[in-house]
């Protein structure tokens, strides 16, 4: 059961709160951060090439967005990406719009080729990449994440579809960037044998946030800290349940 | 009659799903992201030189903000301004704080003399462009805009004075700017020839849902969130008028 | 009493409405520029390197905020902070995350001996510097405030503790940012005789704001919004006192 599988990993998240390094971009910089701590996680998001990569270390997963990118975030990315696989810390990559523009697309490629832990992007992104999630998932070794009015996750083996959410979500500006962040969280918790299931938990608590929040407020602009705020009582009301058995 | 007429403009955005391409200081990105998304347009937001002139060429309008600049910010603003000429798309200036920094408003005089489609900013802006609004209109080929407690717009012959909006709109960050985003999708659903009435349309709409918002919210905090489901309600409702005849 | 002397200093700010040109990080600059705005003074954001030492010069304080860096960013902050010395305006550090990266603790010490009017941190963030607060403030001659579940302000000599605010305060990213701006502004509008006193003050006003907005905003994502609309109101309330005897 999802939900009773998501709050577990809720529990976790309240009781280790989990560092994550998010190379994100500008737009949606603020909402990350607030859905990280939200959810109990430490959001930083420097990216200084001097000190990114201790800020990576020091996390316990990182978080790659093409959202926003210039030379200097580049390099900055490609310094978290070495710091992670050193540390051993899970990457998750959020192509966002790389059906937009070329150098985008290539960009994303090649940051893929360096094995993401999660790749999670909607359907347009992830059909740019050239395969279906199923064949994407296999020869990149990640799991992928196809988000939209139904989720699908896959990891070239197992598959899950989750039917939650609501359509004010695309109504505001980085919800699925944010959720990607909140992935990421989930993953810092468990070890790589459980990302799959850690991916469907953090999908699932964004999508349940999401409809309850569209409950509560029926405006794009109220909507955006309803969310969170659904995010805030669900970890909190999960935090009680302790440690795993 | 403004009502009329921006609902029917708001129709059409309704309609086509204008993508605006966003080259707009860092601070208000966000609130920009969500009032276009409220309003039924698609944002984009890179500045990176290796993509903006693709993300502009597939997109319906540009928006200039200079809000925060940088070498490489400006780089790409030349390169979003060069695609958005080839691809015929309208680009619109919103030349902030330019009495605050001599830089800054030799900046915006160059990138005026590039014929933007419409000049928005507020009376110290225009006024520091060294002359009123019609002559600045007129010798730039361009409809300039000046916002306020009334708001103003010409193309250098016609004129147009609107009294909406409401004080809290200048105690929350980028409202301005969000709505000369709103303007660009305005803009971005019609022919040039109808520029002129699409920035009248673009600021009523915006004046109203503030006012509106204001009579709902009477802090700055609630208000930000509040004036942009009024944007969304507006939006939602004016979708069923159906396209131009 | 607190209360009352921050209330004088709020009137001053609404009085003067100060300019505060802030180089502070892009996660929180939203919430800076609408926490600046509902407290009354007038917020900047630029780091380009040619126009940031004149904004700076024309505004009556400046905050430095080291929570996302960049080569540029370093430069624009040397400049503004020569500009600030060359203008006498004080200047105030707010050295986000240092106990983080080697690299970015070394910076931060390189700006203390620069000597800021304030240096803000938390308990974490200040211990970093390696010595005790009141230590830091003799060696630096800075006043030092130690923010958290009770805050904590000194300058060498005198000393004062706050028991205000509210957890919901570290759950929204960028309140302490925020707080930093607001202590910027409270500043401005004193001569430095009073930065002890205008320190305690903008701290006092944001914890008590808290305080208010948690009782009326469950969760992080109302209670961002509703901190603003308190500091608005408490602002609004205390513009009728007029100018001080």
């Amino acid at each position: 059961m999802n939900e009773e599988l998501a709050r577990h990993h809720l529990s976790l998240i309240q009781g280790q709160r989990p560092a994550v390094h998010c190379l994100t971009n500008t737009v949606v910089q603020s909402l990350t951060a607030n859905m990280l701590l939200a959810i109990g996680a430490i959001p930083s998001m420097s990216s200084d090439i001097t000190e990114v990569a201790d800020f990576t270390a020091r996390s316990q997963a990182l978080l790659i967005n093409l959202g926003t990118l210039d030379p200097g975030r580049k390099d900055a990315i490609q310094a978290a990406i070495t710091s992670a696989k050193n540390n051993n810390i899970p990457w998750i990559l959020d192509p966002v719009l790389i059906d937009r523009a070329p150098a985008r697309l290539a960009y994303a490629q090649e940051l893929i080729g360096q094995a993401p832990a999660i790749i999670r992007g909607n359907a347009g992104e992830i059909a740019a990449l050239g395969s279906d999630p199923k064949s994407l998932a296999q020869s990149s070794q990640s799991i992928v994440a196809v988000t939209g009015a139904i989720d699908f996750v896959t990891d070239g083996h197992r598959e899950s579809e989750l039917r939650v959410g609501h359509d004010l979500m695309s109504r505001v500006t980085g919800i699925g960037c944010a959720g990607t962040a909140a992935i990421a969280a989930f993953c810092a918790v468990v070890t790589d044998a459980d990302y799959f299931d850690a991916v469907v938990s953090g999908l699932y608590i964004l999508g349940k946030s999401g409809e309850n929040a569209a409950r509560k407020a029926p405006g794009p602009g109220a909507f955006a800290a309803t969310i969170l705020d659904e995010v805030y009582f669900t970890s909190q009301s999960s935090s009680t349940e302790g440690s795993p058995k």
